[in-house]
C-alpha cells in the first residue's frame, strides 16, 4: 500500500483541529509540467475520497492510467505544457503521505491510534507542501467532490493564496445521507473480523468489510439512469460462454452484481481500511459555514479568489442544489463566480467522465 | 426467531420456479376481524421484505405494534368489523412459515440448503393457504413495496380471484439500482464470519453484517429531504446529557448515525440473516414482463380484477415511474385501473406512515 512516492517531509508538526498535532508529516506528491521561474504557473489539483496523488501518471498498484488522465496533460484541458500540475495525497491517506498505516512516533503503526484529521487539516498540510516547494500563490485550486470541499476550504483558509478556484461535483456541507452511506461502510469495514479494532497490519486486512463498503459508495457515484443503461436486469454471461440464466442461487446473475463485486474486491488491493474510516470521517465533519457561525458566505469574506462551481444533473450525492448553495454565498461575499450545471448520465462520476461541456468549463476557467 | 403463531401446513409439496419442491411448508398467518359466511370478505395482505403476517397486533419479538396498525383494524381504512383480513409470513421468512431456519426433510436446519424461492412462489404457497381456509376469492389483494410485486403476481397468476387489487410503493419488476442494494446487504452478510455459508444456528448469528444490510436498506427507505428534515448534521446529545460535541473518534457523532446503528441492530432481533438473503434474491428475480414475452400488459390479459396503484413522490426506491409502467400495462390489457401519487415527506415509508390522502385512497378503493 505505502509507495515509494515524491515525498516531502514538513519541517514542523502539524496542528490539528481536534486539538491534537500529527509529527512526522509525511507528503506524497506528484507534480505534471515544469515550474516556472516566478512560480505563478502552478494548477493545484486535490483528489477525492478514493483518489490519490496519480492524477496522470499510472497507478504504482493497479497500473492504471492516472485518475484524470483525460483532463491533465500535455495539450489537454489543464494543460501541462502550459501549468504545473501538482497533487499530493491526503493526510490520512494510504498512498505515501501520513495516515493510519504509517509508522506513529513509537515506531509502531498508527491504525486506530492516528488521530481524526478534518479537511481543514488535510489543506493546511497541502499549504505547508506549497511553502516547502516555495509556490506562495496557486494560478488555480481544482477538486471534485472531496476534493471541491478542499479547494473551498483552501479559498476560505488563505483568502489571497489561489486566483482561481474550481469547485466540482460537491458541496460546502456533507448531507445527512451522505453521513448515513459513510456510516454504512464504516460499520461494514468495523463489523469484519479481521479489522480488530485497526490493529491488522501484521496479519490479514479487513478486506471483506472494505468491499462493502466501496460496493455501497460505487451505487452513489453513479445515476439510477445509468445504472439502468449500463446494466438493465441483464445477467451474467456463463463461464462456459453460454448465455445467462437465474442460478436459482447466490451467485452473481445480474451484471450489476458482478460489476459490484469487481469494484469492491479490486478497491481492497489499492485502499487501506483505516484510511477508509478516517477519510469518510472527515468528510462528514465538513460544514463550512458552521465554522462561520451558519453563514457561509463569511467563510469567504476576505476572498480575492475567482470562483467556478461546476454540478451534474444525474449526481444525487452532490446536487446541484448544493452548488447553487455555494455560489449563493460566494454571491453574498461579493466574489466573482460563475456556474454551470452540466447534463450528464454518468451520476457523481460525472465530473471523471467524458461529460459533454466538462472540458470546456474547466480549460476556460482555469486558463 | 420461530414463533408459536397460527399457522398451517399445507396438504401438498410446494412446486418452485427454480424445478426444486419445497416439503413439508407451513404457513404461518394472522387473521383480524371475522370470516363472513359466504367467505367472501377477505382482504390479503401481503407484506414487504423485512415484514411478517403483525399487521395489527404486536409483535411477538418486539412487543411493538403491527406494522400498518394505523390502516387495519376496527374502524380503520381497511375495518375489521368489516372485513377478515389475513396476511402470511411469506416463505422463505422468519416468523413461522417455512424458511432457511425451518428443518428440513433430514431433521436439520436448511440454512443455504433452503431452495431459492420467487415472488410467485410466495404468492402460490398463500393461495394454497387461502384453499385450505376455503377462501376462493378475495374482495382484495393488497400490498405495498414488496407486498405489491405479490399483490401483481397474485393478479398475474390467479386472473379472477381477487376482485379488488391495490399496489402502493411498488414495481412490476426490479431496478437495477434495487438490485445493487441488496447486492450489498448479501455481501454484507455473508463477509460475517459468523455466516459461516449459512450454517450459523448453533452459533452466533452473522448479526453485524445483518445489520450493515439493514442500515443500508434503511438509507433507501427514507428520502434525501426526510433525512435532512429528520436529523439533518445535528450532533447526538452526549450521554452526560450535554449538547452534542464532535468526539474526533468513531463513535456515533451525528443523530443518523446513531439512528442507523440504532435500526440495525434492533433488526438482529427479529430476523434472520438467511431469510435477507433469500427475500432479497426473491425480489432481485421479479420481472412480471419478462415472463410474457417482455409485454407487462399480458402478465394481466385475462384479469377480471379492478386495480389502483399508488406512488410517492419522495420514493426513490420505488418512483412513480415504476407505478405509470404498471398503470400502462393495465390500460393495455384493458383492466380497470385508477392511479395517484401521493405528495410525502417519508420516501419510500411513505405506504406505512401518515401520508395526507392515502387513508382516503385505500378505504375508497378497498370498501
Amino acid at each position: 500500500m505505502q509507495d515509494p512516492a515524491t515525498a516531502l517531509t514538513l519541517p514542523d508538526p502539524l496542528p490539528l483541529d481536534s486539538g491534537a498535532t500529527l509529527s512526522p508529516v509525511r507528503i506524497a506528491y506528484q507534480q505534471y509540467g515544469e515550474l516556472s521561474p516566478a512560480r505563478d504557473n502552478v494548477v493545484l489539483i486535490f483528489h477525492a475520497l478514493t483518489g490519490d496523488q496519480y492524477v496522470a501518471s499510472p497507478h504504482p498498484a493497479t497500473g492504471k492510467p492516472g485518475w484524470w488522465d483525460r483532463m491533465v496533460g500535455p495539450g489537454k484541458p489543464i494543460d501541462t505544457d502550459r501549468f504545473c500540475v501538482i497533487c499530493a495525497n491526503v493526510i490520512g491517506g494510504c498512498m505515501g503521505s501520513t495516515g493510519p498505516a504509517s509508522e506513529g512516533p513509537g515506531g509502531t503503526r498508527y491504525g486506530q491510534n492516528f488521530p481524526v484529521v478534518t479537511i481543514h487539516d488535510m489543506v493546511r498540510a497541502i499549504a505547508r507542501l506549497l511553502d516547502a516547494l516555495g509556490v506562495d500563490r496557486l494560478h488555480a485550486a481544482v477538486g471534485g467532490s472531496m476534493g471541491g470541499m478542499q479547494a473551498l476550504a483552501f479559498a476560505s483558509q488563505f483568502p489571497s493564496r489561489a486566483e482561481r478556484v474550481l469547485v466540482l461535483a460537491s458541496a460546502a456541507r456533507q448531507s445527512a445521507q451522505n453521513i448515513a452511506f459513510h456510516e454504512v461502510g464504516r460499520q461494514a469495514i468495523m463489523a469484519d473480523a479481521n479489522w480488530k479494532g485497526g490493529e491488522y497490519y501484521d496479519g490479514d486486512h479487513p478486506d471483506a468489510g472494505l468491499a462493502v463498503a466501496r460496493m455501497a459508495a460505487h451505487i452513489t457515484y453513479l445515476s439510477e439512469a445509468g445504472l439502468t443503461e449500463k446494466f438493465g436486469r441483464r445477467l451474467q454471461q456463463r463461464p462456459d460462454g453460454t448465455d445467462g440464466a437465474k442460478s436459482f442461487g447466490f451467485e452473481a446473475d445480474f451484471e450489476v452484481e458482478s460489476y459490484l463485486r469487481y469494484q469492491g474486491s479490486g478497491f481492497t488491493r489499492r485502499f487501506d481500511a483505516n484510511s477508509y474510516l478516517y477519510i469518510t470521517r472527515a468528510m462528514d465533519y465538513f460544514d463550512l459555514a458552521e465554522e462561520h457561525g451558519g453563514r457561509l458566505a463569511d467563510a469567504f469574506a476576505s476572498t480575492t479568489s475567482r470562483f467556478c462551481v461546476v454540478s451534474f444533473d444525474t449526481d444525487w450525492l452532490y446536487p446541484t442544489e448544493e452548488g447553487r448553495h455555494i455560489v449563493r454565498a460566494l454571491n453574498a461575499a461579493g466574489a466573482p463566480v460563475s456556474f454551470v450545471e452540466l447534463s450528464s448520465p454518468y451520476g457523481h462520476d460525472g465530473f471523471l467522465l467524458e461529460t459533454p461541456g466538462l472540458d470546456e468549463v474547466v480549460q476556460g476557467f482555469v486558463s
